[in-house]
Parts: structure tokens; sequence; C-alpha cells
């Protein structure tokens, strides 16, 4: 019996998964906001067969039955950093008696969002590759640090544990040169390693074996185009079974309309804007980063249910909409365009799993293709389903995301 | 009998071309470039079969043969100005006999570079027009004011012919929002007119009618997309005889791999570069405008034929030809996917007509949508030709671009 958390530290939060692994269980899930804020929210959802081993009090926090049958354990109190929140997080798995000991825990596997060339697959994490994920922050200034804080805590407090780093962006780099590099002097790469390094790859990663087993290809010959749309969305393009090709580019503002990222913009009108509005670079990232996207051009909500509510008498709220479902189109056609047979259209992610419109739009505009929706099937969410007719030229697949699950498998492959 | 004059004027050089109409008869074309420097030098082609007026002395240039069987008149002097120029222009017109009198030439048709949202066709220049064409100088601060002192300087020679602009950007008016807005703040478009404005519009609509005629499908329902690729490169997607969407964007430096613009980038990356090598936003966009591309990737040369001479030795020669090909090749896909049905697939412009390897790379991509490359066919330049076989799904052409016949039947059109 082995068990593996898997861990997404951000700046003030930290997300984590416990499983059972080999066999895939989820012991428990949950999240810790505000770390380092007045008060921080603690919220752990587990099974409804785990008897406490401890007596929680009322000052410790509180316990309640969800909707679903499992039990819910929430708690707000002061928690200074994310070591502080780990500890803690280790303390309730036992009171609440989710683990007996802190020993049962094996593995941890942390998600890191930038991993530069020189990590092209998820490794045990040793003083060099600290290092080296400090050194990336370049990249990834708000994100590395935080994932570093997680991994340096988990270590301290579990050191025995086997520690593990699983990159957002290792995935993508099996990618060709002519597609990862810019169209700019290639001493920018050299000097710089100014290129594309994509985003979303566990995700990518995850859906693209699920549909590999589900439509029984050997991934090694599977092609497939594979939508991450969530807040954060990105296409990727996959050839054997490796990312070919990906919308994100140096960094997650590139690519799709997203709910508040520009995506793809020519850069003179960057220019331009920025010297008329009188901004600094730095406050420009920013109105590219968190005021554009479907809340840009909507001007009322960066969500997309929102928008779908007010979209027939809200004209904004209506050209966001089809702004966002015709970048995916844009992707969908290059990406057909640069792969030439595809096997499998894939939808995964927060809209990806529960907007049947957007799907619905993304494979009708792949008719010159042969793509053909079920319009009965799509009618679904978050559940695995096979969305295209039997004579459709090419399989439309959802499947939800489970990026915990991907990281935990890494875990177990590198014991 | 009725002249008319088609000028594309620059900030240092004057091209023009006479024609006889509505005949479409090419009487004569030229150059005269380095305006304002220490020496200028003129050229003007013309028939074999007219007769000088009045004799040319060696110290007023001089007369030969060209290899076409036609006449070339060549000279070197100092030009000070564009009205200097046009000056000059029409004396050697009467001098070496291609017009009797001045008056023949009863309109003068200028390329126009940016239109912005105010013209959406070709229209008689008057002060209110030039005032705009002068207050849009914003969107295209090198070439704007040099087609104003063009029109000016025309006007004030030629005072009877009729004055028409003739805008790079008014064929692209026709594009819905959703494809022409960026996902960026809305309020941008409104207080700058933030948006895509596209360009050589002139040369697309151009080949798409000549497409539409070969293929005998009315203009109104006829779906295209053209690719004008020469050192400026874009892409259109023609839905109902229309532009629906183009690859350039706010700025001719959005959307494919040029000759030394880089197209689309992510703008972070154009912020992380420029913060390291210590550039203004000046600086930085002469970058990306005259040193990347294929420039910039293969650091030797910007133009096609010397990297295909010698793509087998040269890494850096070979990426930069595969990079363009695939730019290419994704708008394709792309566009094929925003109009859902191609009735033609139109390639123009110095490498459109002149290279096969980028025609047949880009029709061999689109094999997945039934598009097949006639490689015989395909064999040739500079010629009105089909490239696909009887079987293809959409037609491929080749069509040379001949914007100065665009703009004389603009000219005739507003007579």
């Amino acid at each position: 019996m082995s068990k593996t958390m898997a861990v997404n530290a951000g700046s003030s939060s930290l997300k984590f998964q416990l499983l059972e692994m080999p066999e895939e269980k989820v012991l428990m899930q949950g999240i810790i906001e505000r770390i380092g804020q007045e008060s921080a929210e603690i919220t752990i959802k587990y099974g409804a067969d785990i008897e406490p081993k401890r007596l929680i009090g009322t000052e410790d926090g509180h316990v309640s039955l969800t909707k679903n049958g499992g039990q819910k354990y929430e708690h707000e109190t002061m928690i200074k950093d994310h070591h502080q929140a780990i500890d803690f997080l280790l303390q309730k798995l036992t009171d609440l008696g989710i683990v007996e000991d802190f020993s049962e825990i094996s593995g941890v596997g942390h998600r890191v969002v930038a991993g530069g060339e020189w990590f092209n697959q998820s490794v045990v994490v040793d003083d060099d590759v600290l290092s080296k994920i400090d050194r990336l922050a370049d990249y990834a200034p708000l994100h590395n640090p935080a994932n570093a804080m997680g991994i340096r805590a988990f270590q301290k407090l579990l050191p025995d544990a086997l520690s593990v780093a699983v990159f957002d962006t290792s995935y993508h780099q099996t990618m060709p040169e002519k597609n990862y590099l810019y169209s700019i002097p290639y001493e920018y790469y050299t000097r710089y390693g100014a290129r594309k390094y994509g985003a979303h790859g566990t995700s990518h990663r995850y859906v693209t074996e699920r549909a590999a087993k589900i439509l029984d290809i050997p991934l090694e010959k599977f092609n497939a185009i594979s939508f991450h749309l969530g807040a954060g969305a990105s296409v990727t393009a996959i050839k054997n079974g490796k990312s070919y090709d990906t919308s994100m580019g140096f960094t997650p503002l590139a690519g799709l309309t997203m709910a508040t990222r520009s995506g793809d913009v020519d850069p003179s009108l960057i220019y331009y804007i920025q010297e008329r509005e009188g901004l600094t670079n730095a406050e420009m990232l920013q109105v590219l980063n968190t005021k554009s996207g479907l809340l840009g051009i909507s001007t009322i909500s960066s969500d997309m249910r929102d928008l779908e509510g007010v979209q027939e008498t809200n004209f904004h709220a209506d050209l966001a909409l089809n702004m966002f479902y015709d970048r995916v189109i844009r992707y969908a056609g290059q990406y057909f365009a640069e792969l030439g047979r595809v096997d499998a259209l894939i939808f995964t992610a927060g809209i990806g799993e529960n907007d049947a419109v957007t799907r619905a739009k993304v494979l009708e505009a792949l008719a010159f293709a042969g793509v053909k929706v079920d319009s009965a099937a799509n009618n679904v969410r978050g559940k695995e389903t096979v969305i295209t007719t039997v004579d459709s030229s090419v399989a439309g697949l959802l499947i939800p995301t489970n990026e915990e699950l991907m990281i935990a498998r890494d875990v177990e492959a590198l014991k």
C-alpha cells in the first residue's frame, strides 16, 4: 500500500490530492487558499467511510457531509507560509483518519510551470533540479518560485518521500524547431531561449493517452488535436502520440482568446496602444493578461456561462463568445493542415468538458474534412463520451482531464 | 482614347504605369528611385513602335532596346522632391513620344497604404479625402505621407485629370468584427481604432476576380484562399467574393514569416527580448520589421532564391524555408476551417508566381481536404495556370497579380 500526493503550489495557495497507487484511487483532495494573508481557508474532501482518529473541536474546523456522499473538512485560520500550510495539512490527514502515519506517503509529485529546454519529462528532484527550477523563474515569474517553495516545504516535512517535478512544458519538448521557433533573429533563441514552450502539457498528455486507449490506437501512431479549454486555454497538435505544435507560446499569453488573456495580437498594436495609454511594459502585459480575452471584449465577465446567459440581448457578450469559438476553430484548421491525418479531436477542461456549444461549433467547422458531430451524444457534461457519429472521418471525444492522476503516475514510474 | 496613370509613391520613390483604357493596354511603366538624394535613377519602359518626339541627347538620358523587344529609357540626375519627379516624368512622356500631350491623361489612380475604417472602396480625391489620408498616417507613418505627397504633386501638374485613391486596406473592410477585432479591451477599438486592417487588398481583389472568371463562378458565390507571397506576404480568406479574414493585422508586421518581418509573435516575448537587449519600442519594432523573417532565421539572406540555393548544406537556410512553408500552411488550414467551403486556392506575387516548391508544399498539406496538386502543371512561372488535377476537390491557380491594372480599372469606374 503506497500513497502519493499530487501538489500544485501557487503563490498564495496549495492544491493537493492524495492517491492510493497503483490503484489510482483518490483518498482525499483539497485546497488551502490565502496563505500569508490574515485568514487562510482550508478545504479537504474525503470518503464517507473514514473515521476521525482525533476528535475535531469547533476551534479546529468543521466536518460536514457533501452532496455526493463524502465528507468535507473546512477551517479558517492564519497560515503564514507554505511550510506551515503543509505542516497543517499533514496534521489534519492523521487527525481526520485519512492516513495513519506520514510515512505511508511514499511520493510527492509537484506541478512546475516552466521547465524550459532542460526538462523533457518528469524527474526526481535533487539539488540540481531545484536550482534549475529557481533559474527558470525568468520564464514564469509568478509560478516557478511558488512551485519551488512547495517542493522545499514537502522535502523538509516528508524527507523520506520521493520528490518528483512534473513540468507543464515538458510534453511540448518534442515539437520540431520549425514549430517552436519564432521568425525573429535566431540569436535571440540561443541567447535568451526565445522560443515556444507551450503549457497544459500534463493535461494534453493525459487526455491523449486516454483517447488513444479508448479508440484502441497505438499511442505511437496516434494523431490528434487536443483542446484544453478552461480559463487558460490551449490547443495542441499531437503527432505519433507526441506534442507537435501548440497554441501557447513563450508564455501562456499567446494563442486563443481566453478568460482574461488576449491570445495572439499584432506586436505593433501593443506598442501603439501602450504609447497612447502611457503604460509601462509591465502594465501593458498586465492588461493583456488580466483585462483582455472574454472579459476585455464582453466588458462584463470573464466567464463563458455569464456570457451565454445574456448572449441574446448583449452585443458584447455575443461578440466575445463568437470570437472565442472562432479562435478555437482557427487552430483546429491550422493543426489539421499541419498534421495531415487526424485520428481524434479531444475536448477537456472547464469549457471543453461542460460547454456543448463550443464543442459543436468546432466540430461543425471541420465538416469540410468529413467530421460529423453527434448532437445527442454531445449533449453531455464532464463524462468520457464519443461525441461524433460513427461515419465521422475523425472521432470527437470529451475526456475530463486529470492532471493529478498523471502526476501520481509519473511519481509511481520514477519510484 | 483615354489614358490612366497608376501611381505608387514611396518616401523616396515613384512607381508608375500608364494604361490605355478601357482597352487595358500598358503604354509604359517605370520607376524613379532615390528622390531627394544626390542622384535619382529614372527608368521608363515602353513599346518598340514608339518614335521619340524630341531627340534625346546623352545629357538627357539613354534609350536602349530590351530583351523582350521594347524600349528602355534610363537616366541619372538630381531630383529634389515628388513634384519635380512627376514634372520630369511628364516631360519625358512627351519627349519620348509616349503621349502627345498631358491632357490625354484623364485619370490618375494612387495607391494609398492605410485607409482605416473611412474607406471601404476607391474614391475620387477631394480635400476631405486628402485630409483623411494625412490623418491616417498614424497607422502607416512611412507610407501615407508619401502617398499624399504623390497625390498633391499630380493634382498640381495635371489639374484636369481625375484623381483617385485606391487603398490597400479597403478590400478588407468587409471582414466581420469577430475576425477583425483582437481579444483586448474593447475600448481600445473605439478609442484608437485598434483592429485588424490587413494589406495587399488590391492584389487579393485582382486575383480573386480573375480566378472567379477563369473558373466561371459568380463572384458573389466565390469562396477562395488567396496567397499573396512576396517580400511582404499575406493570406486572405474570401467568402462570397469578399475579404472575410486576412493574415496581416493592425499593421503589415503580423501573420506569415516574411522576407524580413516576423509575422505572429507572443507579445510577452517581445517585451522579454526588448528589456534584455535594452531596446526602445521603436528599435524593437525595427528589429521585427527589418531583421526578422527569412533573414532573421537564416542569418544570411531575406531572399527565398538565395536560401534555396544553399538549402541542402545550410541548416539555417533550410530551417527558414521550412518555417516559411509551415506558416503559409497554418493559414491555409485556418482559413479552410473558417470558410468551410473553398472553391479556389490562388497563388500570386514574387514567391507565389515563381516558386513551385512553396505552392506544392501548401497544396500537399491540404490533401486531407481532397486537394491534389498537378506537379507537371505546377512547374511554371508567372503565367495564369491551373496547378491542380481535374479530380482535386479545390482548384489551385497561379495568377500573376496586377495592382496597376486594378487601380486603372477603379479610376475608369469612377469617371
